[in-house]
Order: structure tokens, then sequence, then C-alpha cells
């Protein structure tokens, strides 16, 4: 019953080699030497789990069952012995958060929340696991929308991430709500993960920040099972794991028999819990697809074992070899009194709540004010109702919009990806997110009430951490993102699981468009509009002015079911006229209006509205009936009915519209019957010389209009054929 | 002239606390002890060059000086006295590779390379930094297309991995063809890297491969000045990174004043180049914008110097305060002999090269052909004339037409993020690259002649490192990478800085489209296709059956002058009778024409080209004269001419098409009239039933266009509006 085991032979780079492998899969065989480790309850809680997992991938032939056969262990140590949660009350705030970073291995998950008694989770639900049933909430990787799944995972990385800002949220909402005594938010977040993650940059941009931040309420365990698709982890993964995250301000805890050593797993696991001043990681070493003819093998990571192989499983444990999906009552009465220890602790939180209302209530009235998601109902009157009328960049138009409600509403958490001084975020009372024991050598200190997130050069985890605060529970708290455009590439499929899981973050770009200029063609977006307006439930606006920068983030401020982003200029934007805030919140609309038959509509985009503006100042001039639209966003004007958009468009009256956007036309066919749009990456230089390098003189653009109106007439150019012009 | 130094106090994580900055500091001011490390020359060079970076930012009021000035010394080091190469003949095939993973600092690139006598960096080119000619080989950050400039560089992190692949190409052509006494490869790879790579995830992947392959000819120095944007690195990052890269299997060396202590460095560079079985980092610590005024801040990294400030700076370095762009004639002379020590470094390869072909005269054969690029001419004939018939995945078809060449073919590395059972690259005489001395726990090892990679889980770094293998040499290495087409968007940035240089890599994905089934809308690609499909230069391809798997990996390796993408499925497709290869060289062409007016065109596409083969066929049965086009790959049928697009589509004769894709529509505007595609995330069902589930079924998509072609007679819907049946 040791918990501190002596280590087995361990080499050089944190993981185990072939000698461990062997010697724990030795130690598995002589079945007498781990169960010794184990109750008879615990031994047959195993064996009941790693069967039931074989089932679950023999039924359909389908699913990864090795990882979770090897985890079983830690998975008692957690749901059983150690996380606080409460299966008939899945959402209580306080909760401990549980991620599975390894999301392939979500048989691990499902079976335990079974298991703890979350009922939507049942057998039949279970058994749903790869089958034809689309409400199953047994899909192939777990998605939030199941109770007890805090965050959406499976590309890997992402998990670890999640959970990072998942312990911020906490860290964040005890320094602002607790008081002496009164401890109302103090969850720990626990995070597995497999090989994998620690080798995806994300996962060591999460790593890093986590270390750095001091979270000592997150706790990652290891799943170091030494095993990928490829085969070993050591084909690709030579590093000492231990020292990579001690280098960066973590502590680590060793198990070595992690597939049975479930009390020494406890241990450790609650040594973490009482870590002081790091994160915890917990490296438990451990034999993928335990049990099986194919245990410790790469072909156990993802394809199902063969019936044979599991009949013989069953005999060596003791089951009936033709029977499936066998739980005995001894292994339900096992986890039976995890409901009611989990309605234990909501009551005792629930009263000291009630205690804490007493002693602070205004404070008492905030924190439940947040935990109900409420948005303060002044935030619209903060936002200018005028702006400066002199050419302003729409960065700067953000900031004169947006720092105002970011200083009133301590809901928002705004970060950025070391560009501070460009995104115009700081707003007055800010401080920054920071272990309150750093003292920085720019005297830019912080603690953990600070709202303002530093994140380095690291946007991929800046989005993916904005998606675990936005996680941690509705509405709580509103993330802001912030970079270049460009680099939210770097980001995107955290932004993309942003907007699977419909999570309110509010990503704002600056520097988008060639216009940014000298930076040069690294720097110039060209392809990645198309990205953001393609990807579902992700609201991607590109306001002209200061007054749609208005529009826009107010769109982005109530559009609570999904990410959006904001997409600025480097550069001085002309303010127009007739731009509309409420006009951005349609997606589109008409900024000039032509009674009766027009010759043509001429579309503005973003930082590039002016353009159309002035091209169709210039068509007039040659005696043409021009409208102008204002477009900053495909998905809002998608949302649209058919009259609102074909009265916008009226392409339908046999009206071309012609689009400016330096950008790759993707997108804008469905709207346009021309557009001077990028066929080419960018080019360094300025401003001023970028736009007329690449032809964006009102001139040219004007003379190139009218022909393409010439070409539509006599046919050489069809309707339906977009014309690049 | 000490070159190893004692430390000065450093703090916890690996860079310098305030004190050791401003001890740092202190020493600059004190003249003395900085020139004693110095000889007269040296002194002045560094004085000159720091001047000639505030002149250059100063001129258009632009640029980024701060970097670029600290790190002047190291650049001394590097250019002068370490690395091998030659100005007058910068593409030397054995030449030293150098990388700017910092490319924001590039005037201290452009500068070296001024002074080193490439002649087309003459200080006119210089002073066209920042400037409105677009001609300018001094961007804002370096671009490949210059002499001297590896790889264009610029976001943070795509740099350090190119050098991976640059070292990596070092490694393998050496394994290949040197032999006793004949090393005709042996370069080494020099990168720097500011105080952001290792923070990007895409670096922490770079550095774990590096340290794993053990590649000893790759030396990173860190230009250590602990200032990003927002401030100091602490406020973002506390580890120990000395720490961080020997947990990754580095040597680490310290340079204590890197401004000043030119001989510290070149000894620690030297030592570098001779280490014998790991990479080494020499982190050298630095101070931004030494010599201004603001000196050690933030704002030396992106702000040009105040015009007094550079006077000052002038003044105290013994320059005219009045003059700009002074350049010594002592300078000058320091420098004068570097082109022929560089002649003579040619001369002594090319006299190894011609002994060496008369010793090895079969292997300098291939060498030689390697050196100018040449695939070898059968590699057509390689692939397969014809298919099984039964319906098979075309990643499956994609294994049968590239091993064949694979195998073959020494050009060609292919690598993989850990998914070799998935994407069918294994052929026959496969050789991992690996360390030779490591031995792996699987028993699948490999040494520097291998050419196949298993990257890990690291899609981004198996893209960059790709970029870095390509530009080695043109067409000596045409690298090969795989994943499920969803992974490719962490890779993204790094495909697109291929696209960008027009580098030769091959991807190869898998899983596209909703039909790959249960693993799930996180694993579902939905938007990714319109990403690929507006990038500038990047082929993406999505062939339908095997035939046309033939046709894409034909396209794709004639496809030189850029980077392809070829998109494949999991599971099964069915056969059709007129695919052609050659058609998908064009990117779309008709698969079965009616002659004269007909009512629809179907747009087939990929995995689910059957499905408009198999509607047109109801359709038909219905009574009506339907077209059927395949439609692969939009970029190559952009190529076309019109008349060869309209003939495809025949829109223009009021035909309207009709695509099936799964995808967002975005982008089918252009081609089609109405699509049945995907507005929301996938799914996680089996193969079959997600497809049911989003209504891809035959009878109900083709009931879908005859209610569309209804439609559109009666003017529900207007010519021009693209309808989403």
């Amino acid at each position: 019953m040791a918990a501190v085991q002596s280590a087995p032979q361990v080499n050089g780079h944190g993981g185990y080699g072939k000698n461990v492998t062997e010697a724990l899969l030795q130690e598995e065989k002589n079945e007498q030497s781990s169960v010794d480790k184990l109750s008879k309850d615990q031994d047959l809680v195993l064996k009941t789990i790693r069967l039931l997992i074989a089932d679950l991938c023999a039924q359909f032939k389908a699913g990864h069952p090795g990882g979770a056969m090897g985890m079983a262990a830690i998975g008692v140590a957690l749901w059983k012995y150690v996380m606080r949660y409460n299966p008939r009350e899945a959402e209580w705030f306080n909760r401990d958060r549980f991620v599975l970073s390894n999301g392939h291995a979500c048989l691990f998950q499902y079976c335990f929340l079974h298991f703890a008694g979350y009922p939507a989770f049942d057998l039949d639900m279970l058994k749903s696991y790869h089958s034809e049933k689309p409400e199953s909430l047994c899909p192939g990787h777990p998605e939030r929308e199941a109770e007890g799944i805090e965050v959406t995972t499976g590309p890997l990385g992402q998990g670890i991430t999640n959970a990072v800002g998942l312990a911020m949220a906490t860290k964040h909402l005890a320094a602002k709500y607790n008081q002496d005594g009164f401890d109302v938010v103090n969850n720990h977040t626990w995070c597995m993960m497999g090989d994998a993650c620690p080798q995806e940059g994300i996962g060591q941009e999460a790593i890093s920040l986590a270390g750095h931040w001091r979270l000592n309420n997150l706790t990652v365990i290891y799943d170091n099972n030494q095993v990928t698709c490829d085969g070993s982890v050591d084909m690709t993964n030579t590093e000492d794991i231990n020292a990579r995250f001690r280098a960066a301000n973590w502590d680590v805890i060793d198990v070595y028999d992690g597939c049975f050593d479930i009390n020494g797993i406890v241990e450790a696991l609650k040594k973490a819990r009482q870590s002081r001043d790091k994160p915890t990681l917990v490296n438990v070493r451990t034999i993928i697809g335990v049990g099986s003819a194919v245990a410790g093998q790469a072909v156990a990571h993802g394809v199902p074992f063969k019936a044979d192989d599991v009949q013989q499983m069953k005999k060596t444990y003791g089951f009936d070899p033709e029977q499936n999906f066998v739980i005995p009552q001894a292994v339900r009465d096992f986890f039976a009194d995890i409901p009611s220890r989990g309605e234990q602790h909501v009551k005792e939180w629930n009263d000291l709540v009630a205690s804490y209302s007493r002693a602070h209530p205004k404070l008492a009235a905030e924190f439940q004010s947040r935990r109900d998601g409420n948005l303060p109902n002044d935030w619209e009157s903060l936002i200018p109702t005028s702006f400066p009328t002199e050419p302003t960049p729409s960065r700067k138009a953000s900031g004169l919009t947006f720092q105002p409600i970011a200083d009133k509403t301590p809901t928002f958490m705004i970060g950025t990806a070391d560009l501070s001084p460009s995104v115009n975020l700081l707003y007055p009372s800010k401080v920054a997110f920071q272990n309150p024991n750093l003292k920085t050598t720019c005297d830019i200190n912080g603690d953990y009430s600070g709202r303002y997130i530093h994140y380095g050069v690291r946007e991929h985890a800046m989005a993916a951490i904005s998606n675990g605060l936005a996680a941690y529970n509705p509405g709580t708290i509103i993330p802001v993102t912030s970079s270049f455009f460009m680099f939210y590439l770097y980001a995107a499929p955290a932004v993309r699981m942003g907007a699977l899981q419909k999570l309110h973050v509010i990503h704002l770009a600056t520097h988008d468009s060639i216009g940014m200029g000298e930076d040069g063609p690294t720097h110039q977006p060209i392809e990645l509009a198309a990205l953001f307006r393609a990807m579902p439930e992700l609201v991607y606006i590109r306001p002209g002015d200061s007054e749609e920068v208005a529009g826009a983030w107010s769109a982005a401020i109530k559009c609570r079911e999904g990410p959006s982003m904001i997409s600025t200029s480097r550069h001085a934007l002309v303010q127009q006229k007739t731009t509309r805030r409420d006009g951005v919140s349609k997606g589109a609309y008409v900024l000039e209006e032509v009674e009766g038959r027009a010759d043509v509509t001429m579309i503005g985009v973003g930082a590039e509205l002016s353009f159309a503006v002035d091209v169709a100042e210039k068509l007039r001039e040659k005696g043409l009936k021009v409208r102008v639209v204002s477009f900053p966003s495909h998905r809002l004007f998608e949302k649209q009915s058919v009259e609102y958009k074909r009265g916008v468009l009226r392409r339908h009256e046999g009206i071309p519209a012609v689009v400016i956007e330096p950008y790759a036309a993707l997108g804008w066919e469905r709207y346009a019957d021309a557009g001077v749009n990028m066929k080419t990456f960018g080019h360094s230089l300025t401003n001023e010389y970028v736009y007329k390098h690449f032809g964006y003189e009102v001139g040219s653009m004007t003379e190139r209009v009218e022909r393409f109106l010439d070409d539509r007439k006599s046919e050489k150019i069809y309707p339906g054929e977009y014309a690049e012009i």
C-alpha cells in the first residue's frame, strides 16, 4: 500500500525505457504484486472499467480503447477520492473542473461520468459511443454540451490550455470576491494530458504561462504511457519532461505504477491540491491497453481489440467471456456514495455563500450577478455617441469605444499577445493579472484581481486560455484577446474551438489589410478573412470608420452565443458622413442610395470603405448613378431576411455590384459581380505606396469599374461571372 | 580580452534581473571597460553600425532600431569571424546558412550583408528601407528573394524552425554523399532569435525536435535583451531558458556582455560549431538600443530614436552630429578581406568536389544532379496507370500513387505529425531520419540518411521545418508533410510562409470532409478549404477517386514554384468511369457532357464527387439533361484560359450549376448558382450517418436540385443569387 514508491529505472528523458515498460508489464502479470496495492473492490472496479471500455469499442469496431484503459486507476482516484463536484448539479459554480486534454480517450471520461452518477450518462448512453445516434452525448471526443464536460477537446494541446484559463478564472474570481473566512471560490482544475499535449506548441505555451502565473490551483496529470500513433514516444520526444516543467516553475510529483496504484495517485493528487505557489505535474507512468494482448503497443491507441483478446481478458479477470457490459453490484456500491457527497459539497457551499451574503452584502450581490452572467445594463451607454471627425485609425477608435466599457465592467478580462502599444486596450484602471509576488524589471506588476493579461508572444495560447476563461461559467467572464490580424492565423485553431463551443470571446485584431504597410507580406493578410468568414458561429466584422467601430463592439458584446472578431486598421481612416452603428449590426447597409434605376453599387469594406465612397463620387462626376453599400460583416448580413438583403444589394434589379477589398475575393462572389481584390501576397511599402503598388488608387479603380460596366454591357463578361478588375 | 567571463548576478529565470541590466548599462557608460574588450577597429565598427541603423530608421521615421543595434557585436562575430560564405557567390552550395528568426530586426542582417560585400546591398539599397521603392531588397522583414537571405522571416518562431530544417538538410545530404576524406556537405546553420521565438509554440516544437535529433550543426544565438513590445520579458516569461534548452538535449553557452565582447562571442560560436552531439544555444545578454537614450527600454524596440538622441549618440561616439550614414574607411577596411576569403572557401570546396568526382564518380554525379535540382525523368512512369476498381479511400490511392515514387526518388523527404498509420506514405525502403545513436523502445530506429521524418504531434513545426528543407537549395529536397486535413490549421502559418516563398513543399492531408466520421466536429473541416483556396501561390487539390489522386500527385510534383496540398478521404470512394488524371491538372473538367442545351451542371468535388454523379443520374431519370463537372482545384482552374473555363462550366449559356461539397460555400459562388454546403460545424457520427444527418442523401439532394431549378425558373431566386439548398 506504499503510496510513494521507489522509482523503477527511469531513462534520461523522463519517460521510461524498454526495461521499465517491461518491468511494469511483468508486474501486472504478477497479479499478487499489483493487487497488493488495491482493495478487493478497487481491483474489481478497475477490471470492470477496462472490460467496459473494451466492450464499448468492440460493438461498432471503432474507437480509442488503450489510453482510457490505462488511465482507469487515475479516474478512480479523481472521481471517487479527490474531485469535489456534484453529479446531480453538474453546473455547481464552485465545482472542481476536469479537462480531458487527450480527448480521444473520451471513453475514460464517459465511463467515470456514468459511475459517478451523472444522470445523462446511463449505460445506454455509454453504448451510443460511435453509434448512428445523432443525439448521443458520447461523441468521438468530449463535447461541452454534456453535463460534467467543461470544454470540448480533441485537437491536441487545446485542453491543457483551456485548463489554464479555467484555473485563472478561479484565481481571478477568488482574488475579487473571497474575504477572510469566506473562500466562496476555491475550486481546483484537474487536467489529464497524454504524450502529445506537451509536444504541441500550444501545450508548451500553456505550460510556460501556468508556471509564470504560479497557478497553484492547476494540476496536470500526465498519462505517461510513452505511446502515440507512430510508435513509442522516444521516436520523437526525448526531452526530460520533468525538467522541462520544472524549468517553467512547476512542481513535479512522480507516480510509477499508474495502472494499479490508486492510493499512490490519490496521495499525489491531494499533495498537488495543497501546492502553495506552483502548478503541479503529476507524472503517472501507465501502460496503454493494460490487460489486453496488445498492452504497451501503439496499436492499442486507436484500434479496438480483437474479439478473442477481449474474451481472454474477461477470463483472466474472472468475468464471463460471453457477456458484455457487465457491471457487478460491488462496483455500483463502490461509487454509490458520490451523489450524496456531492450534495453535501453544494450544501456547505450554499451555506457559506449565504453567510457571505450577510457579512458582505454588496460584494455578494455583485458575485451573484457575475454568476448569473449579467452584464451591467449601462455598458452600451458608455460607448461614445460621437467621435473625432478627423481621420482616425479604427484601432484607435476601438480603444475610444471599448476602454470606457472595460474600465467600468469587471466582466471583461482583456489580454494581448505582446501588442499593448498597438491594440489600444489599456483602459485607465488597468491592473495586470499577475503573480502578486512577481516584481518585474519594468515595474509593471499586478495581482490575481487584475483583468489585463499580458500573454507574451503566444497568440495560440491566448485564444485557448480565453476559451477556458469563458467556459468557467456562462457570462461570468467575457475574455477579449488582441493581436495583429495576421497573427490570428497562429490562434485560429483555438478561435475555431471557441466557435464550436459557442463561447463568448471577443477577438480584437488590428493591422488588417495591406494598408498596414511596411511590415510587409508576412504581416499583410490576404486570405485570412476568408477563413474567418467561412468559420461557422464566428462573427467577423471589419468596421469602416469610428462610427462603425462603435457598432462592431456593440454587436460583439451583444453576440453572447459565440465569438466575434473585430478587424481594425493601423492607419487613419476618413470618417464617413452616413455610416451608422446600427447598420453594422445588420452586416451591410446602404450608405448612399439612388432612387430608381442605378448603374452600379459600390461595396466598401473596413479600412477601404472610403475608396468605395470616393470611386462612387468620381463615377457620379462622369454621369453614372451610383449607390454605395458598407459591408462590414458577411455573417451578420446572412442573418437578415431575404427582403433586407435584396434591398441592400438590389442585384435582383439588375444593378451590378463592385466590391473593393484588398483581400482574396473568395466569398465576395456571393454579393458582387466584380471586385478590386488581391490575387498575390502583399508587399513591404508604406501605407500610401502599398495601396498604389496594387492599384488601389481612386482614379485607376474608377476607370476599371467603368470598363467592367462596359464589358458587361457588351457581354464580354456574362452575369454570374465574377470579374477581378 | 577575457572571452569567458564570470557571470554577473543572474536571476533565476535565465534572463537577467534589474541589477544586471543596470550593471551592463553602467559598464557601457564606463567606456574604458567596454573598449578594453575591443580592438580600436572593432570599437569603431560597432559605433558605425549602430549609428547607421539609427540613421536608417530616422530617415522615414519608422522601423525597428533597438534589437539590431544591440546585436551589432554578434553580427561582427558572425560575418567577420565565424561564418563560411562567399558574398560574391551567395548561392554557394556548402555555405553556412544564417536565419534571422527575429525578422523585425532585419536592419541587422541588411547592414552586415552590406559590409560583407554582397553586391545588391550597397548603401543606396540600405537607404531604401521603409522607402516608397517597390524594388527594395530591404523590406520590413527579410525576404528570401534577396542574396544572402535564406528564408523569409517575420512571424515569430518560423525562422528558428526553418533553421532546424536547414540543419537537417545538411545532416541528411552529408549522410548520403560524404565519404571518408570528402566532407562535401558540412555547412553550419546559425540562427538568431529574440525573446519571442522561445515563447511561441512553434519555437518550442523546434527546440524539442532539434535536441531530439541531436543536430549538432545548428547554433541558435539568443539575443537576450529581455525586452518585448509590452515591456520586460519577465512580465510574461520567467522560465529558466537555459534549463529549458538543456531539458531538450541542447548545450548552452553563456555570454554576458553581448554588446561589446566580440571575442567572447566568437569563442562561443566557434565552440558551438565544434559541438559533437547536440545543438547549441548561445545565450547572449544584450541591451536593446545600446548607446541610445532609451537603451534597455521597450520603446527602443519598434520606434526610431529622437533626432537629438541620435545627435547625442554621434557626439559621444566622436562622429559629426550633422552627418548621416557615415562609414569611415577603417570600417570598410575592417570588412575588406571577406570577399577574398569567401572566394577561397568556394575554391577549396570546388577542388574537394572535383577530387570527390574522381574518387566517387557515380555518387558525385548524383550529388551534382541533386544540387541542380533535377528530378529523375522516370518519376511519372512510376505512377500506376490504373487502380483497383473497387471503392478505395483516396488516402489509400495516394499511397498507391506516391509510394513507388518515394521509394525510388531520394529527392523526397517525407514526414508525418504522428499519423503514419493513417496517411499511407510508408514506402517499402523507408528509413527514418533519426539520431543514429538513438535506440527507440519500439525498435523503429534510423539515421541521418533516412528520408522518413517522424515529427511527433507537431504539425506547425513539420510545415516550417519542411520550408527549411526546401529552402536549403532549390529542388535538392522536396519535402512532403502529412496529417489530418483539420490539423493543417495548426500548420497554416507555416504553410503560408512556404507559399509566400514559393517553396516546393507538398502537403498530404487526409480525413477531409465530414465523411471522416466519428472523430466528430473537432476533426471535420468546414471552413478550412476556404483558407487554402484563398491563399496565394498554394495549389489546393481535392481528388475524387484514385485516377484523380494520380493526377493530383502529378500536378503537385510538377508545380515546382510553390507548395501544393492534396486533400484525401478516410473512407472508400467509388471509382468513376470518366475521371482523368490530366483533367486534374486543369483544375476542373467535364465528366459527363450534354450536347446542346442542358438543364443543369452538377459539380462534384473530392470525396463527394460520386454524390454529384449519382444526383445527375437521378435527375436524368426524371427527364432532365444534366452535365457533370469534376472540380478538384480552384487554383489550377483559374490558371486556364477564359475559353476553357467557359467550356467547362457553360454558365454563359444560361445553364445553372449546382455544387455538392459539405464545406462552407465560400468561393463556390464564383462557379455555381447553388450548392449543397455546410453552414454549421459537423457532428460525430460514422461516415454513412454523418452524411445522412446533414442531408447528403442522393434522393434528398436530387429533390433539392429540382426545387432550385423550379425556383430559378419562377424567379424566386434571381441569377447571381447563390442558393444554399
